[in-house]
């Protein structure tokens, strides 16, 4: 028989940037027994999950609550927008970009990829000036949605979202603006309806601070407009059918209990801190890992300082070091797990998640690490980072406002 | 903020046909820190996951575990087998087998749906003999495939699959045979392999006790093959890229890590007890409840002692009295839910489920509180059905084997 | 390796009367991380621990709380007031009576030991009139203390502790009065400071529906007094010292954090659902037991209906049964633990708990384990049992108050 | 309502030298429900604890657990092997060491208290040659017991045990050899029979990584004897009843029945990881902070290397200083809470833990946080102690046997 605990003395460090690490407190929330979806109670949670969720999207728009992973959320956006052989303007912020991209495609759409060329083209955020300059191109307006990443996660950039808006409107374009913020959601700073979203898409295993398992479509009035015509086949993404059961607290299919049990812990200690405060604490971790990273005199994977993320940073190894071999000496020595390098950064850097149930130490914690896996791995680095990191963070208070 | 404990003093009865009650023992299981979905132990995990759940469908072939409710499974078994427009035959079962057909309408299939009429329809199991006739009539091969209900959740009718299997050969036709038992699975007696099914669509929150959010498509070699030539567009659930990340124990995407821990401890309880042992003691906990009911002087919903449900029984109430009534009285009085009435059926039944987390008292209760709250609602009973199943449980232990 | 998880499918029935089966909320709080019993946390939660706790004894006076289980609280009570050699009048009320007056001589002590005489002697409650008939004989005041379990777990009889109180009032007697309500607080009515208690014994695992490991002693000002003076050696148990150190809410030595955690929960679950409330649910249940226990023809062990205790009830077996043969039954073929017949009162009856996470159908439940198991060991009932308690619960709704 | 997730985002840092940071599994294990502990299934759980503990104490002879928190258990040793003004020898190695003293004066026992002079006396261990004097001074044998703290956790010494014995066998005296170990056991080596103790004291909240509440005596057949004739009033602490229902695992009086299950998971835990393995982890890590302090420029408490404790590690900061101010100052800004200075020690030093459930990089953790606080509080360290340990660390794998 699997042994399900798996790890030895002490707490593991799981410093991926997804799943985070889940507060006890949501954990003991989805230990609730099961309730009837279909009874009183559910009604009553159903309604006030659904309320608090737009608070997190800042949206006066429908949020829809899926019974299923992120992935699944992307599928949504497009299923229920989208019509077979429409164009669709995506941009190569990096491996996870790539991958809805290639759902496109697998879903009959016409998916028209830029992007800054090569891995170096990764170490940038979405360039809107370039979404502009396609769209104005486009005059019979045969693309039908611009698809960008707000927190690309396979390399620690948050594009700057208010940008795409702007060159989409500079452009005159009617296509929909749909984006997947499903690691920047509650880590970093995001405003669907001010930002004018047609589609987000989201999960719970980033900044939620849940397991994976449900996700998330947020909807502007010209998407659920467009949903009514577009014709790709969906029923179990539809989100026809979930709005109307919305409306008093259900599904029309059996939703996800205990994962929305731990939904509602997160959204009342997201709300009860106070979102803005969250979102600053993030922004602080991530200035503090890059100290140690500036310290230790290696380079950030995200070489623009205005679309750091506040959620992961990139941590790019030297040429003749493979990054995963120093992946598992942290691993095996240390009992902390690191994000590998996807797609084009393979083997040049690894991903440090500074995201949910974390504090300073868990990250000194997790700096240490990285520094001695290093060091056991042979690169030789300028100085001591966790001790750089410590000084940053003693003299950077967490400011909680008045 | 809500309160999540909803309940007063004491333990809510949830005998619903699913969610079912969800042991102490898988909630704690997924409770367990979620890991790196990418890391060596997730793959272990993954390995003796997928292992032990061909056990539980009887099969050799692999089984598909989706991060996604029961509903999307169902989705699943039609986008990888089916092409637009493709005729399917489904039997006309209850609400279920009626919301099947509705989705695959919606998925830009042709669904043709066969039945006994009306209510009283409800009230009986597939007839594979409707199927074998309407099959030979289908010369030109022009069915692709024959979705039928095993366990119909709404009617407690548990159809003969076997039977089914047998008219598809017997009209010589070469549609894929596709099966829901979402609600039958390890609780019923269901053969994927034996059987000659080719997808099995099932969920967790029934017979494997957990709560609800992933779903099953156990293959076979015929619907693997047929998957790589169907035209719907599928990406989230396509069966190719997650059978490839499985060899390995892994998935293509994010899976739903805790309620796969949740699993795995519900594989082990299954396969620990024996898995017709688990049968057993459903098919005795089934005859006690039907024990009751003949005891009050009502009906059984399902018509055909053949295909009594050993999952749930719906219990016929006299023609003047409105069944939801009986269940609201019931839940407010006794903390008891029970199922209501569904489609055709509305009003006139109500769903007892015996499956999950049960034995005998538990039964004995859940009769308790019906007998009342049936007394309460005015409903003239015959005798005590709660005294009535006592004295079958008594003369009745459950057989364990050598 | 042990398997901790004993029982077979489903919730094992625990109606013993104590250890009481215990919410999961409670058991949620106590796995709440283990904090410093020194910082400032623990400082507020002692506090408002020791401020609620007052609440359910009704007192203003301290109460103590000891990290031990409930005997060490009868000792605690005696060490603290106590001088070897001094006489305390103690009444024989059932088995634990009995073994508190043993203690009593263990600790260098002189019990006298009066009660009703034999087994019969069992089935009745505190004779105030013997005891002032003690007292008065008692010119020289040599009787230190009037020791009476005010809820006999043992018997199911829950005494006049007013009338104890009047009696040594009307005897002049400056004896102190010192109470066992372990397993009567927080089911059965009880009032420190109104009956003019001077040290009141409880513990957790009952009525406080905690699991057993902590335990309390109320005090009076006259037992403080007393407490300064007397002579029994005393460390772990002395008051003194808890006192001052309670003041700000903290212990002298290590508290059980974790139970302290559980007895939160416990007092919020109490205090919001409203102690008269909560008395008047246990009333309401052992009605509807003792309702059935006379459908079955069977004798209740209290033979005093004034004295009926609300928190189980001794239901006495035919002559020629064993009643440990029908327990064992019971246990074996039904998974409910019932309490065994103590000291004279062995295997002549058994004892049903009715106390702590309970409803209604729980009860059912209980009652229809017992009357099957009854009657698979061949005792004969005069009815049935469950559809009389059901019955009694269908015609008399718990009234909440306004 | 008091809120009871005291801490803000993130995992408390409690390196106290406990209660130690408890294991998820053994929070969990606590969490099963509470069963009868006269019932079939609380006797086997009771027979394996009391085989599987005496492995832990490395002894044949009983282990006594109590449902009492580990002062208890001190006051259990002398209840049951003394009378009423025996005299006790007992060495100072701390604030501990001088509550026990205190604690055998309320018992009416005659405590001689030896020791070296001075704060710099509570920085070596147990001086064995003065004991040798004493008892060979001691030509009556009128000291009953040599009474010594094994590891004194106000200090972090931990004393040569064996040194002792071998002391009483030189001066050829009948003294029983009473050794509290309550914050050793299972962190620092302990023999209890190979050393011939005669009642070893511990408690749960240390090296067992339990909550606090349950404590132990380890008895020789030498202190069983003792314990019919000696004449201190016992009833709770009483050995003899214990041990009797100890022969079929249960206990006469309620036990800590879910405080017994997180034990069971607790010795499961260190026995499947091997004590050994454990003992030798708990010295690298000691080895790895005092590298850390050394580093910083600062003292250990303890002033002799050959009784350096593996629990525990006391860290003396200059003059001017307040240590207290210093740990308030780490607790707010790193959510981190460490030991305070006690006694002759207070304002001096601060303790930092390193037991229970910790791994490498959560004493990294703690040391930065140390680091970072100190330097804040106006402290000029020598170097980077963080730094220090993770080159220690990563120097010295932790060595795993074959």
């Amino acid at each position: 028989m699997l042994k399900l605990d798996f790890h030895p003395s002490g707490r593991h460090y799981l410093q991926i940037p997804g799943p985070s690490p889940v507060p006890d407190r949501i954990l003991r929330a989805m230990s609730l027994p099961t309730i009837d979806h279909r009874g009183p109670e559910f009604g009553a949670l159903g309604r006030e999950l659904l309320s608090k969720i737009q608070k997190i999207f800042k949206t006066q728009s429908p949020v829809i609550i899926y019974p299923a992973s992120g992935t699944g959320a992307w599928e949504a956006a497009l299923a229920n927008t989208m019509s077979p052989g429409d164009r669709v303007l995506m941009f190569e912020t990096g491996h996870f970009a790539t991958l809805w991209q290639k759902m496109a495609r697998r879903l009959d759409l016409e998916p028209e990829f830029i992007g800054l060329p090569g891995y170096e083209g990764w170490r940038h955020g979405v360039q809107a000036d370039m979404i502009e300059a396609r769209l104005k191109e486009d005059s019979g307006h045969e693309i039908k949605a611009v698809c960008v990443v707000h927190n690309e996660t396979s390399t620690g950039v948050t594009s700057d979202i208010a940008a795409v808006r702007r060159a989409i409107d500079a452009a005159g374009h009617p296509a929909l603006l749909i984006v997947d913020t499903i690691s920047g959601l509650a880590s970093a700073d995001f405003r669907h309806d001010e930002w004018g979203v047609d589609v987000t898409v989201s999960g719970s295993q980033k900044g939620l601070m849940l397991p994976p398992g449900i996700s998330f479509n947020a909807l502007s009035d010209k998407a659920i407009e467009v949903s009514k015509t577009a014709k790709l086949p969906k029923s179990f993404w539809a989100w026809d059918e979930i709005l109307e059961a919305n409306q008093n607290g259900y599904w029309p299919y059996t939703p996800s209990t205990n994962l929305l049990y731990g939904l509602n812990e997160a959204l009342d200690m997201l709300l009860d801190e106070g979102l803005d405060n969250v979102l600053a604490r993030h922004q602080r971790w991530a200035a503090g890992v890059r100290t140690a990273v500036e310290a230790w005199g290696l380079e950030v994977q995200c070489q623009d300082p205005a679309v750091y993320s506040p959620v992961l940073t990139g941590v790019v190894v030297p040429e003749e070091i493979d990054a995963d071999e120093v992946r598992k000496i942290i691993y095996e020595r240390f009992d902390l797990s690191l994000g590998t390098g996807l797609g084009k950064a393979k083997g040049k850097m690894f991903r440090i998640g500074h995201l949910g149930d974390c504090n300073d130490l868990t990250l000194i914690a997790t700096l240490g690490g990285c520094e001695a896996g290093m060091k056991l791995a042979g690169i030789s680095l300028k100085g001591s980072g966790v001790a750089a990191a410590l000084d940053y963070f003693a003299a950077n208070p967490l400011n909680r406002g008045a």
